[in-house]
């Protein structure tokens, strides 16, 4: 399995709205990218000091099915309409997991 | 499901063995803390420049069950022998997911 990381801290314009309309935009995206394996995506539950804002976790059966992911129109839209404005910081990785 | 998310880059001083010592540290958490229903991890594969170096992806039934593992003595044995020396940035999220 090939998953996917993404780990975002929100600035300071990120509004309850901007929030709504990001989980809005990611919950559609498993049914419209089939290389999607597994999606989950959520805000920090709250229970450590010093964590960063938002996680998404996305797995594909290799690197190929998410690049299909990574490049896809209907993820880019997401980003660029939703995410990009709202996040201050973001880190990423990529890796291979043997079940 | 509760998924606990963590992101690292290596500090300078992070060699090879000290990532090999990581990786086996963190393999052998699962059969040691009964709490963990899914645990996989690795390095960044190199497709995105930009990227962290390092993730860490657990699963637990509910918070109380991450919380076990956060506070476990074989899991702070690794974080404090192996990860700690080696890191240079630490981001962290925990979330709830719906499956």
């Amino acid at each position: 399995m090939f998953r996917h990381v993404v780990l975002f801290r929100w600035n300071p314009d990120a509004d309850d709205a901007a929030k709504a309309a990001i989980a809005a935009g990611l919950a559609a995206l498993p049914a419209a990218i089939p290389t999607i394996r597994g999606y989950r995506f959520g805000a920090d539950a709250g229970v450590n000091e010093g964590n960063w804002d938002y996680a998404v976790t996305a797995d594909f059966d290799d690197e190929a099915g998410y690049l299909v992911y990574r490049d896809h129109p209907a993820h880019r839209q997401v980003v660029v309409d939703h995410i990009a404005p709202a996040i201050g910081d973001r880190a990423a990785v990529q890796f291979d997991s043997r079940d």
